[in-house]
């Protein structure tokens, strides 16, 4: 963590962005509450998303329940290997990850993929004690990062909360193959809340115990592997750091495009490289500069168990370093299979020639509650002491600010029905009348609000307003009666500033 | 249930709109999947809620945990009062919930009420036995009905998934003032998962174990209780069961409006009168006809114990008779008072004469999948041996479907790039090309969309298109120039189905 990292956090609880759940109750650590701007912010993120990933008429959304029968988590491999070293201190009790002490005493990284045997080596060579009272650290064991529950009032029919969303639609891939008109490919696609049990969660917003997720799972015959789309975003560039490298010693990634990339094999699958690039195309619609994001490839170590390649797809913040936002993996048929072996439920298909198959699966699956830090972190400037979110048009909480110059004379009036107006053609306007204009224009720089609408005396005159830009600060006048037709043409990105009226 | 409810069911299935959860692993009760239809349907339900109650800038929107530690509860009053009357079969095992088992061998009404000594009597004067079994029932035990955790690794910290999202709203108060601009009135809003752990659900989609909740706590000063907004509402007319019609033998429902509802005091607080309206005007916008609304009130030993006053807004459906969509409830100072006397917090809010309250809550709170189902069940209709969902224009899944009469000569190409360029447009368009045009007619009907659109021989000479009205099955031909205009306004309500073009 960082300044940065505390100035927005300081922001983010006085203006509404989100603050540490229960508060008034001495906090709760790994637990987030977004106010008004964060819930906005994070709302307009994910609908983005959706237009990135599921506007297709083949991707189909589903949503699927958080609570699972344990059936579910033994089938698909999570009960035996979604687990985390976890060691205890003999005198004060508290718990923590074996592998985040490791990395944070040695900078060695990605301890977690080095196996039970290197940990508990690595903890007994650098002396390691507790953090907290220094005493000595017990043995460590493995800890299942789900969270159980019971369901009924019997007792015994356990329950797990989801840590990912992909399993609900593996077990209702034949549903989604009935809904997708029983035609490969077709995708299923979820957003929704998921619940990891950290076991000392310590780094903010990156590590929290629930959060949203948004996953796709690309359903394609192996034997007809080829992505019609991948011409869409074959010319994206990306930077890769390929298990070769990440292997090896050089850490400087590989500036390619998605096209070179599938044809030098550095990505197996030209569906996972599809979606790397809508990936590269969404992030970057966030705001976060091409140089900021890479793409960095899994050693097989570090592979989940069900994957035959990992990239995450990384971003550099000023808080936390390379953070990953999103993972895309070919996930193949393990999967399927692994379920249809758990159910007996059979999970293959039926090509043209008769033979069957079970299909092979790709999965790009993000973060929303990073990206929205990503976002807001890489938005942010301070200029003239004050605090300015540039986010993008179409993401900011609010579009517009609305401000009579002074309350008195009618302006008051006039400006509160400019804003019904506004609101009722569907701009998120946001009237305030508090203080002098320059502090409103501080407030609504902060919430990130792309443009500021003033009514001033000649307004009264020539029904017309002053409209000022958050990234320049720049001014321009336009008629009120073709306000509403450039605001929405500015957010929808079809006009600049420049367009909206004349410089003043 | 009934007839309307199983043919409803066998189409969702079929067509994606919800199924039981867990299918392959032969089911859960109180569990349900919303696929592509479903989840398109029930977004689009939220975002109407969302702009009936919440497009205010002051209603403040937040996102808290699912999973709270128990202290909340034990403030709220949860853990103490959040509990069923449990019974278990002495032989088979299975538990129920006894004021079930006794409304469903007696006719009785609303038991639950009635407390445990009356449960207990009734349960032996009407010698009610195991309905799986036949065995004898255990006494009823109190359970509690909210899904517990660890979180953690030391397993010492309990945790509890919401049964609904207030206590998240009141938890926040104080940071939500402070956003409010630290004045009343002002309201927090939360849209999200809630979880109940139902000791038996058996009534489908309308006793669920995990669904979302769309709440509002409006907060105002109980010295200043004037609702300005009332006027908007307050010619609705509604149709009430007042405390007094429900304690009595009068149920034919008092049809009145908002406006006299206050003044003839049937409605304690005129916030609480103005969301009723609101709530009445956005159900009828979902589809259901007044005739089908009504709002019944709680007696004192029905309301829960935080209510002086609640109001279930109910609606009649053919499958499940009245069922309750919403809960308007006035729950005073009760919450902040509990939490102020379980956290240490200081709750009050200061006046500008420099007297201290607390301020005064009134909520209207929404089970979004009771209105997913009674908006699908309304919109259903049979006709000609065909499904159809005449659900309302803004809330469909798909706006239009795109048809070529035939695939070949071009038409397909040229049917394709009109669904992309609608697509492009922000028309949520859905491209169908399988089997017959009427059979591509059925298909679409039974999706709810309200329009179709056939590309034919004429199209590629007049570059004109023949649209079809869902509804009445009628047609009308229209430039494929001013498609994207005409069809936006039509799902905006600006124009109706005959101003889209020339009768064919």
């Amino acid at each position: 963590m960082s300044n940065v990292y505390d100035a927005i956090t300081a922001i983010a609880k006085r203006r509404g962005y989100y603050w540490p759940s229960y508060e008034i109750y001495g906090g709760l650590s790994g637990y987030v509450t977004y106010g008004d701007l964060g819930t906005k912010l994070k709302r307009n993120i994910e609908n983005s998303w959706r237009s990135h990933f599921t506007r297709h008429q083949r991707v189909l959304e589903i949503d699927a329940p958080i609570i699972n029968p344990p059936i579910v988590f033994e089938a698909s491999g999570h009960i035996a290997n979604f687990r985390e070293h976890s060691t205890e201190c003999t005198s004060c009790g508290r718990s923590y990850r074996a592998d985040h002490l490791i990395e944070e005493k040695t900078n060695l990284e990605n301890v977690e993929a080095m196996g039970g045997e290197a940990i508990r080596r690595l903890l007994r060579e650098h002396g390691i004690k507790c953090p907290r009272c220094g005493s000595p650290l017990k043995e460590p064991t493995l800890f299942l990062t789900m969270f159980k529950t019971q369901i009924g009032a019997t007792g015994d029919t356990p329950g797990y909360a989801r840590p990912e969303a992909a399993q609900g639609m593996f077990i209702n891939f034949k549903r989604g193959y009935q809904h997708a008109r029983e035609k490969t490919p077709f995708a299923l696609a979820q957003i929704g809340k998921v619940m990891r049990n950290e076991i000392s969660p310590r780094r903010g917003m990156t590590r929290v115990r629930e959060y949203t997720i948004m996953e796709l799972e690309l359903f394609f015959d192996p034997q007809d592997p080829k992505c019609p789309q991948l011409k869409d975003v074959e010319g994206e560039k990306i930077r890769l750091i390929t298990e070769k490298m990440e292997a090896g010693e050089e850490k400087k990634p590989l500036e390619t495009t998605i096209r070179d990339a599938v044809r030098q094999e550095h990505i197996l699958a030209e569906w996972q490289a599809y979606y790397m690039g809508v990936s590269k195309q969404f992030v970057s619609h966030l705001g976060v500069p091409e140089e900021h994001q890479r793409f960095r490839a899994h050693l097989p170590e570090e592979r989940a168990h069900y994957s035959a390649q990992t990239y995450d797809h990384e971003v550099h913040l000023g808080s936390f370093g390379w953070l990953e936002i999103a993972g895309h993996a070919y996930r193949t048929d393990y999967d399927l299979k692994a379920h249809q072996k758990g159910s007996g439920e059979d999970m293959t298909i039926i090509r043209k020639d008769g033979t069957r198959y079970i299909p092979h699966v790709v999965e790009p699956s993000f973060g929303l509650d990073r990206l929205f830090l990503a976002t807001l972190e890489t938005s942010y400037e301070r200029r003239d002491k004050r605090n300015i979110f540039k986010l993008p048009r179409d993401l900011a909480p609010f579009n517009v600010s609305v401000f009579p110059l002074v309350t008195k004379d009618g302006l008051k009036e006039k400006a509160t029905e400019l804003n019904r107006i506004l609101i009722k053609s569907g701009i998120n306007a946001y009237y305030d009348e508090g203080g002098s204009v320059g502090r409103r224009y501080a407030r609504s720089d902060e919430a990130g609000t792309p443009l500021a609408v003033t009514i001033d005396y000649d307004t009264l005159n020539d029904d017309a307003v002053t409209v000022r830009d958050r990234n320049t600060w720049k001014q321009v006048r336009t008629p009120i009666s073709q306000l509403v037709e450039n605001l929405r043409r500015y957010t929808a990105y079809e006009i600049e500033f420049g367009d909206i009226g004349v410089p003043t």
